[in-house]
């Protein structure tokens, strides 16, 4: 790709940044478009988690993607205060997985023996680490390394960097219509029209008729998640916890924020007085004591999930200079450097791990019965 | 009370704002003093219930000076909107007590029998009335005068209509001290002294060390009490419901307030996340439906409860011209008006119902063995 | 149209919740859909005047669509309340307009000549009412009839009373696009088609591309306005006052709101600081005491503005069966029942006033040298 | 003092936290008592600002408390988080304190000889470091080491960080008399009685009533700032900047906070419309780009200044076991750190520097006339 090209990226979440930010800085010229203001939708509702471990149950392809993206926060976060002085409150304190019952317990000894590297916990090993854990028996496997960050700042701080670089960006305009011809393609934004080289669709939840309107198999399954924050009066632990039926993320700022409800196909902006009550109660069965805590704030989120459970990262199998960054589920705050990496070295044709663009590839969403990509899969 | 004497009232809340009001309105010159902004306490967190009959299980001496102030409200709803253009939300829509338990509805019966002019609601009637109610065999009273109002309103609307009259208002300003002397009281506001004829304590839950340092009992209990607002798609009923575990307002902008917990001796200003899960549950015993509704807001309040439950309002056993209004527990949205003018009669020397003030008078916190008290209780 | 038809309405604002209201009392089935909450965008920053006579210099017949507008409001205050429990804040306290330079008086003389039952205020006269005036020789006119509503109130009010009536609502769910067919229109919903008889849009700001799309003149302004809100401590005045420069709207809960500023093709859902310091210049060259006064709140909305400065009502000049609703501009809450009457009118066929529908009607926006659509004007 | 003393701090702002946070370190027994919520008045207003040379003009014994306390922040930042997770926002990207007229570059010229090792930007160093500045001829001073961090963040950690050395905390408690008696102090709580060996009066701008009460001079003069923030689109900046009539600090978020008015004597919890303006009106005549950017939020706090522009730090003059550490004007995060450390040493009777006890010691606030005091001045 010559460097008058340009590209175009449809959705301003910590994704569509990210992408902007790697393209931006290689030397390509890329513009951010969102129909609201930039990073207010998942990216906004994330609790941050850089969950490599709670994410994956053994150390394949998808893990090593994972790996690799937690691994570039590391250096992103010197590189973006330098250059827009905004923290991205990278911390790693590491994780803890909690296991209850025996059904539990089994998977997290399973994950002990593909990644042996865990330290495992259990009796008052894990206690002195979770005092005020209400749960004679539970076992924790402990991933010193995964973290969090803040999702607001890290899609700030992606935006500012590529405005930095020269990129550009558009707010509060929707994308109307996208046309492909000879050189490129056609965006029609309400009374103009763009012409670019290339369009990349990074509209989380919202990614479905983009799908659809392209001749493919829509993937998406827009699922609802609801989290609430509270603000113990004193530390209680350090570590991001990890139980079957929520997570608790120490904050900066000394908020814990408690996630997620799962309602798949549920676009609901608002968190449900239901929701809220089904965690709390998760939450007081093993952490009683939260019960006289204060409630800080309370949220909901759309993540853009798949029905394969994979993101969908790569160009389109039949349109040149489509690609998609999407479906990244509740892993798009870990996964966003990695993406925007991955997306920048596709589009500038530079050589990549097949076996993770293969795992990513729009190509499984080819309709059954279009026979020129069935095997494709 | 010669028109050149003023008032100081500590407290802005609505009792203290109501106080001012009845006085500046019959020229005596009276002043607010609230250590922070007014209206930002109790009344804040008050739903605004005017439940004249859910408070009181029979006709007796309070019922009727509640039921005096819940017609008080009829027609200041216009004067204060003609004085101030605020509207105080003044909604006649009516309340129902529900009973689901046998002991509950026992209750009720009695309460039926002390006020026969209340409608008795079962089977097919009350679930008309209420076509959510998850409880067959449940029964309710409809008490159709009763209502409810914007608490932050009137307390605005009080306020303003008071100093149109000519009142004053200081806020963000504590009292450091009153000292009594020969013409009034002293008062020692950061590095000011005021001088002024008598002094009301108006101050809510606050008010316990003015008995104290006057030589009282300290008759409070400081009672904090917890809230959710939900604001449900449709319009579900009309009335306000009234449970054993909760209470439901439907507000004039379509949310519905859900009240509230009781703890006493805490005086904490934070809805807890226990308080909040612990209301929630109860609700959606009885309306399953509710789960799926959006939460709009939480908070907390500290009522100014007592020790024998009713309200201080009358003067000092000794020393003349220091009066309390204060201790309204959850009754001060209701009750605001009815005080008000009552604390005017008292302190221009007006006849007053004596049964009244004799129910609510300081005497009775006058401490044993201080013998020339002893049996005005 | 057979009872068993149904009707679509794009976007869930004032306009469109008041069609929907209307359509479903008259016993049409009608739907809203909206792409995030009911009555977010240009309904939630609006101040709510019905300014009947600050919007019109003539008593023409825009105006009188104005006035029967306004009127429609006496009514649905009540039915509005009695279906919802919803108080939507009609306060008929009246408005007055000021001139303060020459240029300004001589408009407002032409005024007063063409609306002789309004009052003339000078002097004294002005003064009297509006005491905190800096502006000696300024000229006031005083529409008593004009008042105000609470704008967020009345849309959700107009939602209820459509779901009462059988009517649906879907959030957070955009359009994709809709398709003519024999029947009527195919729309697509992400991952659903919906089959309507008749579809009206209803999208505010966002209405342009809907022209476009159905081969008229986009006629779309979106206007950015922004506004603050200030609390004083006492009353000043009870009239909403509008100048040439700004409006002041006292609310019912004792704030101010001030708006607004104009500009043109900002779609941005953000205030901005030079704005707010704008509006601020002007509010305090005319009543410097307000400096002193607590600022309360700040936003922006997007108004529906258009090229000719009227709305868009009627039927597409030739796809039968789809309707324009919008580009309202700073009137859309005082035309919502007007609006929601006149659409309910077309779509059963019912006679209405041509003289309103010739001066809003669509046809004026059929592209010159399309031949075909020509003397359809 | 033996071990088993304990000391009651009554204010829990950053500088009884810090105070707290030291003394249970060292192993005294520290308990802060806040009438409401901790780190809710001058803390939760303050930008932040760690301005030591923009608070000094010479290298004088304050200066040298101001760098000490600076210094201190380094090591903190690491403990703090260790011991609580909590990040406090160091930021040492430097400030730029800039003169704009004649008789402000007079100054900086002289602040420059007393800091030599301070860069003078002019010319084009200095549009290099601040583009958007729309001055030609200004000049500016560099501080490097000079920077800010997130004042809540701090207090919440200091907090912690007590509680986790056995330190106590009591919220919405009001202090309502202490009395001295042999072995200490007696402390009136609403209704109970501490005892407690020595009392730290903490309590910032509501310090007043305590010199009052104790026999001194009120040196306190409680000052009113106000602020806002905005957040641009692109980093501009990375230094805090500093004008006569404003400052603007950059934030790790992204915003900056542009501060701030100067009201002595004005108490008030809330911004003023005019105070807003005031501010936007200066900064916009230096940044006229600024003007189109988002308004994020505002706020007012009151600052506790003094008579003589130093702080009140050590132990009443004749109360043995009384202190102070109140005063701190807008130094108060700056300066927490030392504040904190003298306390300590002092009540732990270690050696400390004179020239700075000397400075800040509460003796100067003896009566006049009360003779033994008269020359300790």
């Amino acid at each position: 790709m010559s460097e008058r090209q340009n590209v175009l990226i449809i959705g301003g979440g910590i994704i569509g940044h990210s992408i902007s930010y790697y393209l931006n800085k290689s030397g390509v010229s890329a513009m951010v478009i969102d129909k609201q203001e930039s990073g207010r939708k998942a990216t906004r509702a994330a609790a941050g988690m850089l969950g490599v471990h709670s994410e994956n149950a053994q150390a394949n392809v998808f893990y090593k993607f994972c790996e690799r993206s937690r691994e570039l926060y590391q250096s992103l976060s010197q590189e973006l205060f330098r250059l827009t002085s905004i923290n991205i409150g990278l911390s790693r304190t590491g994780m803890i997985e909690v296991a209850l019952c025996e059904e539990e317990k089994n998977k997290l000894r399973d994950k002990k023996a593909f990644f042996p590297e865990l330290e495992w916990l259990e009796g008052e090993k894990l206690s002195e680490k979770i005092p005020s854990l209400n749960g004679s028996g539970a076992v924790g496997l402990h991933m010193e390394k995964d973290g969090h960050v803040e999702p607001t700042h890290v899609c700030e701080a992606f935006k500012r960097a590529a405005l930095h670089f020269g990129g550009k960006l558009i707010e509060d305009h929707s994308v109307w219509g996208i046309e492909k011809n000879e050189q490129g393609y056609s965006i029609q934004l309400g009374n103009e029209t763009l012409l670019v080289d290339r369009v990349v669709v990074a509209a989380g939840a919202e990614s479905g008729p983009w799908f659809e309107a392209t001749g493919l198999v829509d993937p998406m399954v827009p699922t609802k998640g609801e989290y609430i924050s509270i603000k113990p009066k004193k530390n209680i632990w350090d570590e991001t916890l990890f139980f079957r039926d929520f997570y608790i993320v120490p904050k900066p700022d000394g908020r814990c924020v408690i996630g997620a409800t799962t309602k798949p196909y549920d676009r609901g902006h608002f968190p449900t007085a239901g929701g809220l009550s089904e965690l709390l109660n998760h939450v007081f069965s093993v952490f009683p004591t939260l019960q006289s805590e204060p409630l800080q704030d309370c949220g909901a989120g759309i993540r853009p999930g798949t029905k394969d459970g994979f993101p969908i990262i790569g160009e389109h199998p039949t349109m040149a200079g489509l690609y998609f960054a999407t479906g990244h589920y509740r892993n798009g705050v870990l996964l966003a450097p990695a993406t925007g990496e991955l997306m920048k070295d596709l589009i500038l044709d530079k050589k990549v791990d097949s076996s993770i663009t293969g795992l990513l590839s729009p190509n499984r969403l080819v309709r059954k019965g279009e026979h020129s990509y069935e095997h494709s899969n």
